[in-house]
């Protein structure tokens, strides 16, 4: 809880990753990652009647892995911080009542998940909470429907276009002497540079990126080269091109360090997905998955995670707003 | 940041109100607390395009008078916390991109002002930020359409609905020695006791009012009576009548200190909304209206606040399922 510059702040007693989990969908567990998930469900209903059920219940088992590595029940739990794509978030609603857990709705599109952690970890920080949840997701079906067609219309997608990932992921944040850290944080500003294309959302959300991005290395006085991994939340493969050119007008250069989730969970060219993934769930998952295994691992030790949000509806949309986009990062490592 | 209790959270270092502000449209100017808000709008446009465009322009507004009343800027502001009840809360994400404050959106349906507020209050407290703000709002027109049937179809009411109210309110916290203290904070669980009717939303929320409060009410061992008001949000006539039976049924009569915004805001029988106001922006206006002015002027000196927050989406709804509901208290006490 110290403020380093003007954007960042310093977990001084750090909050640490005690347990983490994911669970994804058959295309994702079909994907290059496949093997670092949790659990891999075939059945994109998860045997529920609804798609909307199915990914609050891809939530629940996230929470319950999660909850299970870290040895706690959920009424060790203070507080919990979540949120999805849909409207009312109601995945995350429908999920946590299961629970008996404080909860605080999130709403950061596709950067929930770290909206959610940096949340969880001040609450531990500063002892509102012993232990604290972060938890989002997302799902194909019940996304592609309410944004843009229903499934069965089989429209035709622009090259553009990204693959919002069916996953879940879940952190438990506690206290600790040493594991992977919370070490700063960095909360977004709402940026619109007046893209209006919602088939193109990795262009709108890049420019969010680079601001948060500039800000936090600014503010730590730190390098690129400082970190083993740069890893934004899904921006894509065309987003994340126009995230390195943003970055260098800035003279920063994050080429080496750079992934995306988004480019990460498929095989883009093979699986079909155009751009790549998005959705609440792509960086829950590939985070909740390969990245904090690795650091579990120490093959991984100092990363920054960037997720990035599109903040528009259908209805902004159809009313011809541009979209307005953020990013939050946080910073871990291991101690 | 001292837990009390199971629940309640002690805020040691006391965070203050140090602006707040209230902007409302032509029925919410025409009830019984005209007079209390900074603005009356009289156009339900705003003299914008859309409903929802002219919501967000109501924030803006809010905002805008807080900020003066506080005499400061928004650059002067680390972190803001909002949200409201369209899809993906574009209210507040077209609203804030004006302002150029690092931003977590919030989604806690009609509880979001108190869910907002609290967070704002730990920010200050745990010095993540010298000042933080909270803003929601709701929008009669807005809502209508999204949640129940276009304006146009002039859909007949059930006599337990209640009627959204067009309204913002924004608060700013800050540091200080004395005025506005935000003392405690209970952040409640999601509570679902099987109630499907849509149009009668106070009966679904009530329960999860008794919870918070009983457990407020347990965790710093106080009485009713120790407080000069015991505030819900948008409980209306119908839910209210619930919530004193529930609590009876604890052995806790809140009956001499209880009143709820969504029964101040209109005049239930001339106006004709039926079971009384609700919707973020009627806890938001009340609260930021006549409340905080009587606790400014010190006639109110120590008074409990309970947002409460119905949970579904008309997509769960005609899923068949339940209503989910949440409710978060602030004690706000006169230092």
């Amino acid at each position: 809880m110290k403020r380093k510059g003007q954007y960042t702040i310093e977990y001084v007693n750090t909050p640490f990753i005690i347990g983490f989990a994911s669970v994804v969908g058959k295309k994702e567990g079909e994907g290059p990652l496949n093997g670092y998930f949790d659990k891999v469900e075939n059945d994109t209903k998860l045997g529920c009647q609804t798609w909307e059920q199915a990914e609050s219940k891809m939530q629940s088992e996230a929470i319950d892995f999660a909850l299970g590595k870290s040895w706690i029940d959920s009424k060790d739990i203070q507080v919990a911080f979540g949120g999805d794509l849909l409207n009312q978030c109601i995945s995350t609603s429908y999920n946590i009542r299961n629970f008996g857990i404080p909860f605080l709705g999130q709403y950061g599109a596709c950067s929930t998940m770290v909206q959610s952690l940096l949340l969880a970890g001040m609450m531990v920080e500063s002892d509102y909470a012993d232990k604290s949840l972060a938890v989002t997701s997302s799902h194909f079906c019940s996304a592609e429907r309410q944004y843009r067609y229903p499934l069965e219309y089989g429209g035709q997608r622009t090259p553009t276009a990204q693959w919002t990932v069916t996953g879940s992921g879940a952190i438990v944040v506690g206290k600790g002497n040493n594991g992977i850290g919370i070490k700063h944080c960095t909360i977004g500003k709402v940026i619109d540079m007046g893209v209006t294309d919602i088939n193109n959302m990795g262009s709108a959300m890049a420019p969010s990126a680079c601001e948060t991005i500039k800000a936090y290395l600014t503010d730590t006085n730190t390098q690129p080269s400082d970190y083993d991994l740069i890893l934004t939340g899904d921006l894509g493969k065309i987003g994340s091109d126009l995230l390195l050119e943003l970055l260098e007008k800035e003279n920063i250069d994050i080429s080496n360090q750079h992934n995306d989730c988004g480019k990460m969970i498929y095989d883009i060219e093979k699986q079909d997905v155009h751009a790549g993934g998005s959705g609440c769930g792509c960086c829950a998952s590939v985070l909740c998955g390969k990245i904090l295994q690795k650091m579990y691992k120490q093959e991984l030790n100092n990363i920054l995670v960037i997720a990035t949000g599109a903040l528009m509806s259908p209805t902004s949309n159809q009313q011809g707003e541009s979209i307005p986009a953020i990013a939050h990062l946080v910073h871990l490592q291991n101690i």
